[in-house]
């Protein structure tokens, strides 16, 4: 074991020669020390990736460019890109048709797997970085679900104070996208620092933040055939529906009361916010308007609501049973109904957000529209949601702190 | 999002067909419900990589089989091991000269990248599994190192009733190996369950421990160009010390404060253990026999010392500063030295730690030698040293519960 022990004790910082002919620099969500990805002052990115043999390498930014890489005398491929947005870009590196992550990484679950992210820093942006301030802890717990039949995880942000006081904390419910999961918000978003400079800064109650795993199945339940049948059709629907009501069922059922019963919360509907990004504002929807005796703070980041799975166009009289036919009733029962996007999202993404703010608008329905300037649908425009609405949470409502 | 976000929900459980044609099921270390890798009643594991452009592939499992992959009509590739040992085996996949991760598997910290790897599991044997017992939590800390000059973050595993008592507990600091990092314990060696299950069974006391991670570099330490340098030679060894040194340093001058300060530690040395595997060990001897006046216990797995550093053969007399010479009086201030080795590791590993054993058996040195049966230098034989080492820590010690 030593030799083995000895190579990788050095390996991480010796193995790469300095770069010193420009400004590009390793990017902090590399592993340990690897000289690869990069990124200048322009925000631009470099890409190094080893494939001696291969034919053909292409770099696969989700939200951004794709290209082919170049190759070079050493058997790496390269690609510098143009300038980035600022924030965190899913990528994958695809060799000779096959789609993987670059081990210079750190792997960030997306996608349904673990892929690679490059940190693009946004100047003058500190609010999602590691600061001299009290740091909360983040928490990994382990409930057995009745609802899945299986044994699920979860993670939980306590604030700074929690362990040195006696007092009890409201919660925010907190959901990744579609394809992530419960790290996202932690590994990805950065939620745990956000919250304590927030903390820090006097602007925001000290909250506990819940975030599950938002995928769930009823024990049992077997997955029907769906080959051969129209994506978003109707059997595509029906389990779509299945699964969602089995996460709705195991949120409300299991884990809230799991999180009551072990930590030090105020268990009521005043102190309990639910917000979600893109799936996960799918989710978060249904949960908390089929749920108003136990939510009374909302928000959709880059998603909110599935009104394709009505088939109809967003009615604020008759949406989730006509909760907001009311608007002045349904300002008194929620405290805040918040959705965002980011101003560079796709299309069809920023359209259905916008179409949603405007019907609320239209109806009366009180609320905060957020655009992210200049951001995709990426974790950039979710850490600045997260910015924007955490400070929102549990000031009009009375605390036992 | 919409559209992503149902593909997301979907796609985990839909886009694979089930097989039926044989017992090969899903391993437990896929993701989420990734049809591949599979496990038999044979302990065979199949793997499916796609790669429709790759000339040629090749699975790359560390402690096992290397092997071309073949080539299907459907643009993957697949292969089928002999039956492997039971455990958590790493594998990288070859593709055209590219080693990359397989994106089936859930990402694990090792290898200094986040590699792959398949749970085979061990018939008879759920110490290691979540089971229907009170469960600890695993808590993410961030702490400034004024060694590093940097963030640094640790996992700690609390005991189930920790925060419902108001009992002080000892504190076992557990070392990772080389290549990996701070979240092998949990994420690789299941150290949270085996403990959940120890604690639960009454043979074991409980206790919280401490995760690190096991490079560091003092504060504007600039790493000498070693190229060119022979692998081990002298200019490799100084900087090898040097990190170890800030490893020790952050460890007994930073961390363990921080540890006691932020958690009801019982913090003296009667009731702080520490081991590692691997690099790991090597580095549990450095800090231990350098701070007896902290520790009292002692746990080497699949490593222990580093002899080649000082260029010795071990000599119990002089080893250490002399802290074995007289061995009664060794017996009476460490209560437990450890060590431990899979009967399957490379003969290196294996002679290296016999040898150890043996040199302290014919010194009269007090000490536990553990052999597990089939193992290779993996993960089985540290949940299994583990399982053996945490029942005796604490035992002969006065405790404040």
């Amino acid at each position: 074991m030593r030799t083995i022990g000895i190579a990788m004790l050095l390996c991480v910082s010796l193995c790469f020669a300095q770069d010193s002919t420009s400004n590009f620099k390793p990017a902090s969500s590399n592993v340990l020390d690897a000289r690869f990805p990069q990124v200048d002052s322009n925000s631009r990115v470099q890409i190094r990736f080893k494939a001696p043999d291969a034919t053909k390498v292409k770099i696969n930014f989700w939200s951004g460019e794709k290209a082919d890489m170049q190759k070079q005398p050493d058997g790496f491929w390269s690609f510098t890109s143009k300038p980035m947005a600022p924030g965190l870009h899913y990528y994958t590196v695809v060799v000779d048709g096959a789609e993987v992550s670059d081990p210079g990484s750190t792997a960030y679950f997306g996608g349904s797997k673990w892929a690679s992210a490059v940190e693009v820093p946004e100047a003058g942006a500190d609010y999602y970085l590691p600061k001299d301030v009290p740091h909360g802890q983040v928490r990994q717990i382990w409930y057995h679900s009745t609802v899945t039949g299986t044994w699920r995880d979860a993670f939980v942000y306590l604030p700074p104070d929690y362990d040195t006081s006696k007092s009890r904390y409201p919660v925010l419910y907190l959901q990744h996208g579609g394809g992530e999961d419960e790290t996202g918000w932690i590994r990805q978003g950065k939620a745990n620092f956000i919250l304590d400079n927030l903390i820090a800064s006097g602007s925001t109650k000290p909250m506990i933040i819940v975030m599950a795993n938002g995928y769930a199945s009823r024990a049992g339940y077997v997955v029907p055939d769906l080959s051969g049948k129209p994506f978003l059709g109707p059997e595509f629907i029906k389990v779509m529906q299945e699964r969602m009501g089995a996460f709705e069922d195991d949120m409300t059922q299991v884990l809230i009361p799991f999180v009551d019963k072990t930590f030090r919360t105020i268990p009521d509907r005043d102190h309990r916010a639910m917000a979600g990004l893109s799936m996960g504002g799918m989710e978060t929807f249904q949960v908390t308007f089929n749920h108003l005796d136990l939510f009374s703070y909302i928000g959709g980041f880059s998603g909110a609501g599935n009104p394709f799975l009505t088939g109809t166009r967003f009615d604020v009289k008759t949406a989730y049973n006509g909760a907001m036919a009311d608007p002045s009733a349904f300002a008194k029962r929620v405290h805040l109904l918040w959705i965002g996007v980011g101003t560079k999202e796709p299309e069809r993404m920023k359209s259905g957000l916008e179409s949603l703010h405007t019907a609320l608008e239209e109806g009366g329905v009180k609320h905060v529209f957020y655009e992210s300037p200049g951001t995709d649908h990426e974790w950039q425009t979710w850490r600045r949601d997260l910015k924007d609405f955490a400070p929102r949470l549990f000031q009009s409502t009375a605390s036992s702190r």
